[in-house]
Parts: C-alpha cells; structure tokens; sequence
C-alpha cells in the first residue's frame, strides 16, 4: 500500500498548534518528518508563521494524495476553511474551526485517504460550547473509528519513558471504585497488542503499577493490589503476556527501573503524567492504542497564555508527527 | 557552642546500612563529609567494609567529643555493642542490635552530645518484633525529642527536587478524608521555618500540590482543592508565607516548574516519592523538619537483597550527612 501523508488538525487558532505546525514544517528536513498536510487553516498558518519569524509557504491541494509530492517545498494545506490568527483570544469562531479540521482529518485518516492523524491541541470548554460532545479528542476519533470509547487506550510517550492512565478526568477519590481486574487485563491486552504492531515490540513488557504506597505492604494499607492488580497481572502472563507487578509506584519510574520495561500502566492520572512530564516535560507525545488508524498528538495543551509569543517549544509536535509516521510505517510494512 | 560531630546509627546489620557507612568514611575527603561517628558495631563495620572491598581503621571512642579529632585517621565508633555480618540475612538479634544503636544515636544528638543525627536503614516488621511501637524511625525521634508526631515533617530531598507528603502510609482511598486546611497550613508553616532556619533560605517558596488532575478543573472531578487546598493557601500567605498553589500536579515537577519553589508539599506519598525518585534515585535523603535536633536518614530501604554485593550505592547516604552537617552548621551560626 502506497504511504499516504499525515493529516493534522489545526487545532484552536487562538492556541499554540498553528505556529507549532508551522515550525515543524520548516524543520522537516533536520527532523526527518514524514509527508503532512495541514487540515484547513492556510492563512491562519501564514500568519502564525510570521508572529514566529518563520517563512511559510502554502501548496493548496485539493486531495490527500497530492500532499507528499508537495511536501517538500511547502506545507501542503487541504480546503478552504481558514481562521483570523488573535493569538490568545479564543473565541467561538476559533473553536468552530477547530472542530471543523479535526472532524475532516479524522474522517480522511479513517477513510485511508491520509496515513494516519495527528491532532493539534483544542480548549474543550469552547469545543463544547460548538457541539462537541466528547470529553476529548480520543473519545471523538474512537467513535469516527466505531470503536467503544473504552477500548481506545491513552498512551503517553515521552524519550524516557511511555505510560497509560488506566483512569483519567477523575476525582482521586473516585479512583479506587472505577478499578477491576477486567479492565486491567482488557486494557493491557490492546496496550501489548499495539506495542507490537505500530511500535516494533516482538514482546511487549508491560509493568503494572501498584495503587497504594509501597504496593500497600502486603495489605497493610489498602488491598487493591492483591484483590484487583495481582489477578489481572496473573491473567495477562496465562495469556502469554509479558505483564509484571504490582510495583510500588515510587520506584517504578527511577532509570534503573524504567530499565525493565517497555511501558508502565498506571492507575489514575497523575501517577503517568508526573513521572512523564517530570523527565521531559516538551517532547511528550500523547497516541490513541486500539484503533484501526494511527494518532498521535502533542502532549499540552492550547498554551492561549504564551500563543504568539515565540515561547511555546515545537518539540512535541515534531515528536508526535514522527511517531505517527513511523507507527504507520510499520503497519504498511507489517 | 563547639561543633559536634554527626551520630550516625548502624540500621540493619544485615542490610546495606553498614557498608554504605565504611564507604562514606572512604570518601570522606573528596566528598568534603562532616566529621561523624558510628553508634556501636565496630566489628560489623569492618567486616561490612572488607565485603566491599574497603580497608577501615577504626577508632574506638570513649565519648562523642573525641570524635573530630579521631575522624580524619579512622572511623570513630562509640560503644561495645556490635553484631554478626551476615549480609541478606536479618534476623531479631539484628534488629535488636539497630534498635539499640539508633536509641543511643537519638540519645546522644538529644542531649547535646552530637551536633546531629543520621540514620541507617532499618526493616521495620523485624524491629517491631523487638519492642519497636513506631511507625517509623521519624517518629521515634520525634519522640525522643518530646515533639509530637504529626509536627514532625518527614522532606524528601535531592539534587533537582525537595518534596514533602502530608500523608505518607496510608491507603490511596484514605488519603482524601486525612486532608484538612489545618493540616496543610500547620505542616507548611513548620517546613518554612525550617528551611529558613537549617536551609539558609530567607523567604522560601511553598508550591502546594493539587490532589485531583488538573486541580480538578474547577471542581469538575474532586472539590478538595476549594474546599481545602485553596483557603490553606490564602490563610498560609496571610501569615506571609510565600505558598502558591494548589498546583496540578502533573506539570509541577517539570523542570521549568521546579523552578518555581523551593519546595513542593504533596497530598500523598506516591505523589512526592515517584518524581523525587524518577529524577534522582541514587541521592535522594529524608530529612525530619520541625526538631530541636538535625536529623536526616538516607532515603532507601535495607536492600537486603543486594546487601554484600557492592551494588549499593552510597550516594543517598553521603548525601544524608553531608545535609546533617550543613544544617547544623547553619544552626550554630545563626
């Protein structure tokens, strides 16, 4: 099968995304980035370019498949939506633009006409306020995939370091109730699946974190590590998965340790973002695991505070194109 | 008033506590180490020593004051009790052994005799079995000081991060219900008089932890950051401590953030352990605020199962006295 370039999403225009896409595409070459073209959003790039101090050409395409011969010498850019650039103001507008290119790349990227997606950041407030009605991004590419929103795994990646939240927007007190054995082992399983076929892993090993301080000291404080976490890890190794644990967490991610394993699930929020963002806090890539396209996205957000002001780092963008063409390298080549 | 030198308690024979000691000694020059003696196990320490590959003179002492100036020729130790070196291998006259060397270290730094107290490693469950009715050595100390133990503050330190858990062994599920705005503001207050005091920094800068991702976007998932964290804040800077928060915690220990505060009090354990330890295993050292006495330990287990293997690095414990030594050097001097 013929590689097809990458879809991206512009993302808010009031945010960072824009000017980050145009960095990463005058940085194609020295960062070896795979074929993109922006979804929408030609003028906007234009002008976020020139708040950066960046030339950027424009090749306007009509399809898909026109973006990797242009590529080269200009950001390919495909349709005629576009947005007013007033870095950190987001406004209505803005937010129907956002979603407007996410919705066209996603179904271009579920359609096989792009090679995968990659997805700038959004303000989901706003989104909202547009008709949105997803908690976020992977929820909404999930069900343009029709895949369930629970099978669709969160993965944070980073140089150092790849984790995935097994719970997310939740209270911390909410955490404990939303654990079972079934959702370890059902999450686990797409997480080695994937690690696999788009990350080049013959034998994933998945190290399962404990929940409570030092794995609750042989149920001295808390027993969900031997009620719930012990029996799924039991499952996944009966399934011929390479899953240890539970780790006490405050280990787990020390370099030695981190040594030992190829990604780390964790069980609330906090427990895969702090050791994540804590080792490299502008190169984290956040990809959707479980879906029958590739998608990545930079790990941060809108950043309306500091658009515009040639502060925001490229680094996660490019790491998130990069990903995104190489995961579906593999899979052409699987 | 003189200084003293630091008295330094065995921990476990059997652990790591003792060999890491003889190497601190070793090192003692190119590591610029305060003067320090060993409270009993003069035989133990040789032969911990020989195991790692160490020649160690000891000076057997009569009374801490002799210490300064024996340190420089060998490593000074005061008292007959000693123990077997059966490295990976505990057992209750062992545990007896530590129990009686951290009595008489704490004993010594209480009654003036030492300039500061550093601890080694200790397996709490043996030395219960011997009398030992603390949860850990930090409150054991407190005691010994006649402090009680909730104003006792356990900091962990490294080279990149200082953070202190305002629960510590308790389960994840328990730890919302632990927190109130009088426990924060209590804690931070007594943190900053210490790093002020034994620290040396004039208006230090308190970051307070979020519980909840995100700081639970407005009260979206969890309400404990307005309802507990947030007014602890406001009461903590009315009394003109610099305390900002609460901060989301996941982007709190990135780099550019670290450089924000001087340090970071945390709502659990895992959330101060797990980017103390991902940035800087090897160095980390737990340090007890709020005492009439320095005291600090270095912050790792025995490690029996690596004890008499020159595996260990004594880098936490090195670290943990030349802490010891600073601070009490800033005591005496203020």
């Amino acid at each position: 099968m013929m590689a097809g370039a990458l879809a991206v999403s512009l993302g808010d225009p009031a945010g960072v995304g824009p000017e980050l896409l145009a960095e990463a595409w005058s940085r194609r070459s020295e960062e070896r980035l795979p074929p993109f073209f922006a979804v929408g959003g030609a003028g906007l790039l234009v002008r976020a370019a020139e708040q950066r101090g960046l030339r950027l050409p424009i090749a306007p395409i009509a399809e898909p498949a026109e973006a990797v011969d242009a590529f080269a010498r200009a950001l390919p850019v495909l349709g005629e939506a576009d947005a007013d650039y007033r870095p950190g103001e987001p406004d209505r507008d803005g937010a129907a633009f956002a979603l407007g290119s996410l919705r066209d790349a996603a179904r271009l990227a579920v359609a096989g006409e792009a090679g995968g997606l990659v997805t700038g950041p959004i303000a989901k407030a706003l989104l909202a306020a547009v008709g949105f009605a997803h908690p976020g991004q992977t929820e909404f590419v999930a069900e343009a995939c029709g895949v369930a929103a629970q099978d669709a795994v969160m993965m944070l990646a980073g140089p150092a370091l790849k984790t995935v939240p097994l719970t997310v927007h939740v209270a911390l007190a909410a955490v404990p109730a939303l654990l079972t054995a079934g959702l370890i082992v059902r999450r686990a399983t797409i997480v080695a699946g994937a690690l696999q076929r788009d990350f080049g892993i013959a034998r994933p090993r998945l190290a399962i974190a404990a929940l409570n301080p030092h794995a609750g000291e042989d149920g001295r404080f808390g027993d969900e590590e031997a009620r719930i976490i012990a029996p799924a890890v039991a499952t996944l190794v009966a399934q011929g998965i390479a899953a240890t644990g539970p780790h006490p967490a405050d280990a787990l991610f020390a370099a030695h340790a981190r040594e030992g394993y190829d990604v780390a699930l964790c069980m609330y929020h906090d427990q895969a973002l702090i050791p994540l963002k804590a080792l490299d806090f502008d190169n984290g890539v956040n990809v959707t695991l479980g879906l029958p396209i590739i998608r990545t996205s930079p790990d941060h957000g809108t950043a309306f505070g500091i658009a515009g002001k040639r502060l925001a780092s490229a680094g996660a963008t490019i790491a998130a194109i990069r990903m995104a063409g190489d995961c579906a390298a593999r899979r052409r080549h699987a």
